[in-house]
């Protein structure tokens, strides 16, 4: 993660260095701009700050620069929405699966059913293996705010929905992922782990998005892809054309 | 986990529920044959046995059948196979996203570099969202025996591999994802969480696949996706060309 942080476009404040840290600034050395403070301290200290249970013993400080909606639409966006992802390892790998597949930015959402676990929180930071640091992130923004901004800007947005049926006749139509032409500016906008996305802004969407599945719900229905694999496999499809 | 149990093909011995656990037995009624053993005991019991934090206070008792090689070849075979796939969650993973996506079988290879975690384990279970207990799972194979089988079963053999540019002029040749003909017989071979595939492995395979990334590989070598996430888009890939 250090490495990540040094090696993204955020500034590094400071290092802390542990007795048992020492080893690892060879590496981390031509990564190091002279404006770097590096501080040292003892392993017990360190153990006390850090927030792993066997810490590695060197930390940075770095405060995460939130990205405008403007740069997140820049060229042909791909977007993805979090708007009630709860579990920071989700979240986290989610943006991974984004910087991976091109993604030009993430927006967690905030707010009653579309709150979203912090990007920048310590094990979302982890499970995203840096992406966080790199992708440009937008928080703290409501779903009315985002979906008229994203509408105005062109942008068509698709709700990840579980399951292969959708209520007959709803709107907006359920389309497979690779019926959508994800080379146009696209937003994906993906739900709670259990609850899914809210109905009135599934309803607000272009289309609906469901993954075909051989077993789409079991016996008793449990659906068989959770929210980070169903966004992962959105974001390949659009890859796939975009490539 | 437990009603993925009693929904499933094996055979649940018995139920052992305790106090505050009788409120879900309603619920699980309707699955529960004759022959299921109901055993009841006190909370505070039943938290000693349990393997989870705050368990919900129903456990069944279930011996998970292994497959037979022939059961995970029947039809048109997309078997995956995890060689060396360490964390007992990424196994889970994989095996939901087999489940989800229609491959016939999972592999779990034994034996030093390809050794895999136990697919049955509670940890691997719990990710699995019960699929480790539907889809055919066969384990304690070396990779050996089960590359020669798969070979004379006519099964071709794709290789995982991280990154975007192999070793030049290595066989066997790299494909993109969706270069495969998916629709034949097929086994995907995913390898360890850090050191991926064997090359000996690699080498005796059809073709080494290899996701495309925006971000291939950071500044610092971290690969972008990781174990069950790339199992995850290859499967969807598969299922995408066999739907």
């Amino acid at each position: 993660m250090v490495e990540a942080a040094l090696g993204s476009r955020l500034m590094v404040h400071a290092l802390l260095v542990s007795d048992s840290g020492e080893r690892h600034l060879r590496r981390l050395a031509p990564l190091l701009s002279p404006e770097v403070r590096v501080l040292r301290t003892s392993d017990r200290l360190f153990v006390g700050i850090a927030d792993t249970q066997t810490p590695q013993g060197v930390a940075a400080l770095v405060r995460p620069e939130p990205a405008t909606i403007e740069q997140i639409l820049q060229g042909t966006p791909l977007v993805i929405v979090l708007a009630g992802v709860q579990d920071p390892g989700n979240v986290g790998t989610i943006l991974r699966a984004a910087e991976a597949f091109g993604a030009t930015g993430a927006i967690a959402c905030c707010g009653g059913a579309v709150g979203t676990a912090n990007p920048f929180g310590p094990k979302a930071m982890r499970a995203s293996a840096g992406s966080a640091l790199r992708l440009p992130i937008l928080r703290g923004i409501t779903s009315e705010d985002l979906l008229a901004k994203l509408r105005n800007s062109g942008v068509k947005i698709y709700a990840a929905v579980a399951g292969t049926s959708p209520p007959r006749g709803s709107a907006p139509h359920s389309v497979l992922p690779w019926e959508i032409d994800w080379k146009t500016p696209s937003a994906l906008l993906i739900g709670n782990e259990g609850a899914g996305l809210p109905e009135e802004i599934v309803r607000s969407a272009d289309a609906r998005v469901a993954i075909p599945q051989a077993t789409a719900t079991t016996l008793v229905g449990i659906e068989s892809l959770n929210a980070a694999m169903a966004a992962t496999v959105l974001l390949y499809e659009a890859m796939r054309q975009r490539i």
